[in-house]
C-alpha cells in the first residue's frame, strides 16, 4: 500500500509518500510544497493543488492520510489553511485517492506511543523507523511522514490497539 | 462586465450572474449548488468544483465577487465552509477570472446603503435592483446576486463613495 502523507497548510504543506508492506515501511519520497507570502490566496491555493498533483501523478499512492483540521488562535490563518486544505482534498479526491483523517493525537500515539508526545519525540521516530539518514526539514515534512506511519499503522493489524483511546 | 457573485458554502453556495453596463444591471443567471449531507467532505467540494465550472463556462464571468469569511460559532460548519471557499476559488482562478472579496458589511452598504441592514432589506432590494419576478430563493442566492451588484458599484462611479467607510 502506497500511502500519501499531507500536513495541511497555506504557507507550507508537508507531503511525505512511504509504501507499507508486512508491517515493513520503505519511504519513497518526501518534501515540502511552499508558497510565497504577498500572493493572492487563489494563486497560493493553485499552486499547492498543482503540486498536489505532481505528487500524485509521480508516486501513485493509494491513500491520503491527512491531519484533521482544528482553529488555532489566529483565526486569519485558520481560514487560510482551511481554504487550502480543501484543494488538497479535491486533489486527492479527483485523482481516486481514499481519504484518511487523523488528528494530531492518533498521530502521536501511532508514531510515539504516546499522544502527548513533543514534536521532537515525533521527528526522532520518524527518522527512525523511516531509517533517514537525517531528520525530514522543515518539521511540517516529518508531520506528513508520520501521518503516513499513522495511517500504515491504523490499516494495519500490528498496531490496531493504539487506536482504542 | 460580467459578474458572478458567490455566497460561499458547503451544504449550499448561493450564485448570481449579472451584467453591469453603464450602471445598469442585467441579471443572466441565478441560483444554488447544493450537496448532499452525509457524504464525505471531499465529495461535496468536488461537487461544487464541478458546478462552479459548469456556471463560469456557461456564463463567462470576468470576475467573481465572493464573500469573505469570518468565524462563526460553530466551528465545524466553519473550517467545512472554508475548505469549500478554497475550490470555489480555485475554480474562478483557473478559469482565469479577476477575484474581489468583500464583507457584509460592505455588501449591505452597497446594496441598501445601509451596512447593518437586515437580510430581508438586501433580498428586497436585489429583487428590486434586478427586477425579478419574485425574491430569489434560498436566501443564499439573492445573498450571491447583492455581492454581483456590490462589485459593480463598486468597479462604477456611481455608488463609489459608499466605499468610505
Amino acid at each position: 500500500m502506497i500511502i500519501l502523507g499531507i500536513d495541511p497548510g497555506f504557507a507550507i504543506v508537508g507531503w511525505g509518500v512511504v509504501e507499507y508492506n508486512k508491517g515493513k515501511f520503505r519511504v519513497l519520497g518526501y518534501g515540502s510544497i511552499q508558497t510565497k507570502a504577498g500572493l493572492p490566496t487563489e494563486d497560493r491555493i493553485n499552486q499547492l493543488y498543482d503540486g498536489m498533483n505532481i505528487i500524485i501523478e509521480k508516486y501513485k499512492p493509494e491513500v491520503m492520510a491527512i491531519e484533521e483540521l482544528f482553529w488555532n488562535t489566529n483565526q486569519k490563518t485558520g481560514i487560510a489553511v482551511a481554504e487550502a486544505r480543501g484543494v488538497l482534498l479535491l486533489a486527492a479526491y479527483r485523482q481516486g485517492l481514499k481519504i484518511s483523517e487523523y488528528t494530531p493525537l492518533q498521530v502521536k500515539q501511532a508514531v510515539v506511543g504516546y499522544g502527548r508526545a513533543e514534536k521532537r519525540q515525533v521527528i526522532a521516530m520518524v527518522t527512525s523507523i523511516l531509517q533517514l539518514p537525517k531528520p525530514p526539514k522543515p518539521d511540517d515534512t516529518a508531520d506528513a511522514l508520520a501521518l503516513a506511519i499513522c495511517h500504515g499503522h491504523a490499516g494495519g493489524s500490528v498496531l490496531g490497539q493504539y487506536y482504542k483511546m
